[in-house]
This record gives structure tokens, C-alpha cells and sequence, in this order.
């Protein structure tokens, strides 16, 4: 880290929003040189052309021809101080934590690793909630601009009740269940965040000025894109990244064959969190992608209401609330399925899920679930014949698998 | 096995018919004696009074007092043959194969291991096609008597897909799902094959007798019980055990909260067997059991059509359902680059290859080559300062989701 620049600082917020305007926001090799020099320093090599990434080096060539990233970055945020949205960046107490998790994500898509999951470097954010607080209790509802009436109103009857349950719906600001999510919870006097794909300023669709406003005043507008950036096309496959690692689970309720809500599932699947979907008629075009999701991952569960959603998220968000500490107190704090989860682990080796089922005489389910949870908590690993119990700290344990 | 009395023969036969008049198909006591001495054996052994499990002694005892076993089967044999059903036992040559599974299946239900899940002694069999050779290639679709239309619909849609391709249809013959599912194969031309819960001389539910006389004309009618059996509550559920343990895989289409079906999708899962379920609205009562079993099954697989019953069911390979394919976009067949350009054009009016590099974060002379090949299919025309959007119908931007 460059000392001169302290995180939070003004010359690192400016850095953070110069280089977002020159490369998109999940950029992998911008974030690595962020971590390993700070945002100021970066943005003085990647304005020096020294680029190792030959993409990167022409993307940041084409933007710098057309304009200077520290002047631009200087409009943008003279604009948002009129617009009252603030800059929030990773050292502000307001950081979402969750997103963090982008970290490590790691998607093959075919056999060509996606780069562009990296965590964001900046939010810009409109409404006066604190982002960290108003996503720690947050679930994502997603689904299809062009819903059925049936998806409306799963939709709305969904967000309302969890937002009476205090947790945030976030969702993305489109036309149909996304609009239908943040009214539902707005309905209920409950509050709710849109993640845009562009500029905080740019009232995408326009059709959504107003609710958009409405938003902003009990709840959040969020957006990685400086002032004025345009929703292009590839910004929403980007931006799902953030709906996916930012909150606590994602439901899908309506979704088309080959949607944009399926690509959001592999994300929340492979960030661990619960990936929930509403299922519908069989006969309609809109619930063909929600049933191609359950068909595709074993792990994706049926949601039919908001009490089912609560359970699945509830535990993930109680169970951070109260991490165990020493592995003497383990136990504790955890409910009685976990409990009997991890006593059914063999104190040295590995076992198979199937395995622990059996002995618990749980379904397998519920104990891919829980140990989805212990992992989480870092009680439980991964080996390459199923799961094992962690070493606890202070003792040394040779695994067996 | 008595050597006097061999299987398959008339007394065998005789004795498996007095010996599911004394005693439930399915019954693990009476089962374990015939497989250990023989049908004629096992019956004289219960007239005689020498049975060690009090629960069947009282079973017999009260059988008995109503009238002789024997003699029981011998009337309901002359009825049989008056109606034209015949008698199979396991040495005949159409005896179903599947159904012996059901010798090691075990349910605890809660604590109590289910006793009655045994394999069928015989079975009564009315029209013409060998039952083995209906049953092979046979697959069970399930579920409400109170359908709705929706249920209805799919159910035949399903039906008559998968008797078109040579499959048996197996039901119950019930109102709603089974009914639909009977005239569903029968209106493709196809097989359908009634399992019922009473003696097949006994059409139940009544309004179904005409439906049961088509289904007999082509498929097949089956019974455990004897000709006059009647179809009391518990031999539903004994039944089930039957539909799925004969057929390659179940199907379940609509069910109301905590209903048989769940119990028979039980039954399909612990026979390994392919256990389907149809999803429906959230909000339908009737789909209420179909959520339950996929939420409850972690090896529960949704179905939507056809194609998805017949790739569970085919041998690997034998069928392979298409994934849906969403309404083509001009852009699906771009690579990413193109793609971008192509976005980066302004709905309306002309823009210089500079801005678009600039904007799409590319190089010059990549934005340049993809012009070119946007320009030669159609999708870019050169203006007088720069390149523009050719006109196209019915063209739609930002619809990534």
C-alpha cells in the first residue's frame, strides 16, 4: 500500500472512480494491482501504460483517448455531491462486507475462466441508509422483465412479507419482477435496494423515474458505474455479481429459457449462498427457466412462500450473527441439525455427505445445507473424498483424506 | 419349496389366491413363508393356526370366522375366468420383474419399520397383452383426484407424448390425474395399464366403468386383490407400493398438501427408481404436495414435459431432452467484441469508430474489424461521418437481464 495515500482518503476514492471509469467494474487484473499497491498508485501505472494485461491495456488506451480518468473522475464526483449520492469505498464503515466473497469466485464458463467477478472497487450510493447495514439482512428477488400476472404477484407477496421480517429486497430496477419486488417491499413500509447497471443519475428504464425516487427515500439506490455511465448490455451481467454476493440468498421467481436470472443462479451457487426458486406452471414461457435452474443444479431449492425463504436465509444470517469461537463451546451456538451434522463427523479422515446422512438421519439436503454452513464457518473442509473436520486451532491433525 | 406342489401349478396358484383372501398383499410374514416353504405349505400352515406373528394370527382368525379361504379361492377363480381375468404367479412367464425389489425394501416411517411393502403373491389380470411385457417399458403418472385444469392438461399432454413413444402409461384409475392420464395414452393410441385397489371385477370409482373397458380393450387392468375385493382405504396406500415398484419411474403431476403421492414418491425413491414431479403454481392447492416432495427429496427431479420423463427413464443415451432454447437474438451468434460494438451504436444518428473504441473500452483497430463484419451482415451501415445502425424491425437494445 502506498503510505502517502491512505485508504479512504480523497486521492484514493478519486483513484477508485478514475479506474472504473476505465475499466469495468470485476476487472480481475485492475483489482489484483488495487490490493497489492492501493487504488492511487494503480491508477499512475495503468495511466503510464504500463499494462501487463493486453486486454486491459487496450481497453484503458481507447478510454484515455477518450478523455483523462482523473478529470473525468473529478466530474463525475462534483456531479453526485449535486445529485446527494456519496462515494463508498472499502475502508468506509459502511462497506458491505459480503461482497468481499468475490474474491475467490471462480466461474468456468466453458472452459474459459470468467475474469470480470472481482470485488467492486467503489458504490456509488443514493439514500441515506448506511449500504453495509442495509445489505447484512438482504435478499435478492430476481426474475423476468416481461412477467406474468402470476409472477406479479408471487413477486409482490414474497418482498412484503420479508420485508416485514426487517430484511432488505434488493433487486435490480427492471420492468416486471424486479419492480414488482421493490413495490412489494415498499407496500409494506418495508425499505429496498435497486443495483443499477449504470450511472446512479441515469434513471434506467426511464419508466422508473419516479419508484426510483421513491426508493431513494426510505431505501437505497446502489451503483458500481460512475455518474453517467450507460446501461450497456454486458453492465447487467457484471452488475449480477453484486446481487449475487451482496445479499444473504437470491430468489428467482419468473425467468425465461436462457435468462440472465440463470447466469445469476451459477454465481449465488457458486458463492454458497442459498439459491431459492419459485416454481410455476409448466405451461408458461416465463417458469421455463426457473425449472431449467432446479433441473440444472441439485443444490438450487423450491421456494414456495416467504416463511420457506426466511428459513433459508435465516440461519445463514442468526448463525453469522453468533460465530462459535473456541472449539470447546463449537456446539453452542448452533442449531440442533447442524449440531448433529458435525457430530456425526469422524474426528480424523473424511466422510461423504450420503454418509452423514445416513448416520444422522437427516435428508441429504439438509446436510449439503448445513454443511455448506459449517464450511462458511470454517468448522468444516472440503477434501477430495467428501468433508472433514477442520483443525481446530491449537491442534495439529493429520488428514487422513 | 414343496416338491408336491409345484410352482405355477394349480395348487400353488389356488393357494396364493386364499392366502391374499386371508391375509393384505404385500404382508412381510406370509411373504417370508412363502418364499421359505411354498404357497400350499404357508397356507396350511395358517389354517392350522401355527403363525408366529400375533398381529397376522388375529388377521387370519378373523378371516377365517367370515368363511374358508379355500373355498374363497376357488369362487373367486370361476368368477375370474366368467370375466375373462386370468390369475398370474411369479413362475409364469409374464410375471413383472420390477416388482421383486420390493422383497428388500425397507421404510422406517418414523421410527416404525413399514411391514407391508413386500412383493405381490399374484396378480389378477384382465386384457389380452402379457403383463411383463406392459410393465417393462412402463412409467406411472400420478396424482390428485382433485385436479385442476391445469393438471388435467399437462397430465395429458404427458401421457399420450410418452405412450406415443412406446411406454406403457400406469396409473390407478382415480379420478383426476389418473383418469387424465388413462385417456391421455389411450387418445395417443397408446397402452395404458390401471392398477387397482379392489378386485378388477369391481369398478371404482363407478363412473369409470366404461373408461375401464377401453383401457382393458388395449392395456390392461390389474389387481392383488380377488375378484370382490373391495377397494378399502388401506389398500390404496398397499397399492402404491405396486405402481412403484412395476414401472421404470413415477410421475407425479398435481397433489394436495401431505398426500399419497408423497408416500408413493417415497416408495420410488427407496426402490432407486426415478421419482418426477411436475411443478405448478405456488398459489395452486393442488401443487402444494408437488413442492413438499421436491423441497423434502434432494433426489426428487422436476419435469416439464415429456422429453424430461423419457431421459430419466431411457437408458443413458436412448433419449436426450433438448434444453429449452429462448426466441433467438440477433446477438447470440456475435462474439463478445462484436457483441459490445454493436452496443455501443447509438439507437439513432451516426458515431466515429474513435467513440466507439473509446466507449466500448477496445482498441481502434478491433472496433474497426468488427465493423466491417457487422457492415457485410447487415447489422451496421458507413454514414457520412461514421458508422450508424442499420434499420431493423422489431430491434431491441439492453435486453440483458
Amino acid at each position: 500500500m502506498a503510505g502517502a495515500c491512505p485508504p479512504g482518503g480523497p486521492e484514493d476514492r478519486a483513484a477508485r472512480v478514475a479506474l472504473t471509469w476505465l475499466a469495468e467494474p470485476g476487472n480481475r487484473a485492475v483489482w489484483t494491482l488495487v490490493e497489492q499497491a492501493g487504488a492511487p498508485a494503480t491508477l499512475d501505472r495503468l495511466l503510464g501504460g504500463d499494462i501487463p494485461d493486453t486486454r486491459l491495456r487496450a481497453a484503458v488506451a481507447a478510454r484515455s483517448a477518450a478523455g483523462d480518468a482523473r478529470r473525468m473522475a473529478e466530474i463525475a464526483m462534483r456531479r453526485a455531491e449535486r445529485l446527494g449520492a456519496r462515494l463508498v469505498v472499502p475502508s468506509d464503515d459502511e462497506w458491505p462486507r459480503r461482497v468481499a466473497d468475490l474474491a475467490t469466485l471462480e466461474l468456468d464458463t466453458g472452459g474459459r475462466i470468467n475474469a470480470d467477478t472481482r470485488p467492486p472497487l467503489c458504490f456509488w450510493v443514493r439514500g441515506s441508509w448506511p449500504l453495509g447495514e442495509a445489505l447484512e439482512r438482504s435478499v435478492a428477488i430476481i426474475g423476468a422483465r416481461a412477467a406474468t400476472n402470476y409472477g406479479i404477484h408471487v413477486t409482490g407477496e414474497l418482498a412484503s412479507a420479508i420485508s416485514r421480517n426487517g430484511w432488505t429486497v434488493l433487486s435490480g430496477g427492471a420492468f416486471g419482477i424486479d419492480a414488482a419486488a421493490h413495490r412489494g417491499a415498499l407496500s409494506a413500509g418495508g425499505r429496498t435496494a435497486a443495483v443499477l447497471a449504470c450511472g446512479i443519475d441515469r434513471p434506467y428504464p426511464a419508466g422508473h423515474t419516479s419508484l426510483f425516487d421513491r426508493i431513494a427515500e426510505s431505501g437505497l439506490l446502489v451503483s458500481e458505474w460512475p455518474i453517467g455511465a450507460e446501461p450497456l448490455r454486458h453492465r447487467f451481467l457484471i452488475r449480477n455479481r453484486v446481487i449475487a454476493a451482496a445479499t444473504a440468498g437470491t430468489v428467482v421467481v419468473e425467468a425465461a429459457a436462457r435468462s440472465g436470472a440463470a447466469q445469476t443462479m451459477n454465481r449465488v451457487l457458486a458463492l454458497d449462498r442459498p439459491a431459492m426458486v419459485v416454481p410455476g406452471p409448466v405451461t408458461s414461457a416465463m417458469s421455463v427457466g426457473c425449472h431449467e435452474i432446479l433441473r440444472n443444479n441439485p443444490y438450487a431449492r423450491v421456494v414456495t412462500c416467504a416463511d420457506e425463504v426466511l428459513e433459508e436465509i435465516g440461519r445463514i444470517g442468526e448463525y453469522y450473527a453468533e460465530a462459535p469461537r473456541g472449539p470447546e463451546r463449537r456446539h453452542d451456538h448452533l442449531d440442533e441439525e447442524t449440531a448433529l451434522v458435525l457430530e456425526t463427523l469422524p474426528r480424523n479422515g473424511s466422510v461423504t455427505p450420503e454418509r452423514i446422512a445416513a448416520e444422522a438421519r437427516l435428508d441429504l439436503r439438509t446436510v449439503l445445507r448445513r454443511l455448506s454452513l459449517l464450511e462458511i464457518a470454517g468448522l468444516v473442509v472440503r477434501t477430495a473424498d467428501g468433508v472433514a473436520l477442520a483443525p481446530a486451532p491449537g491442534r495439529k491433525r493429520h488428514d487422513a483424506g
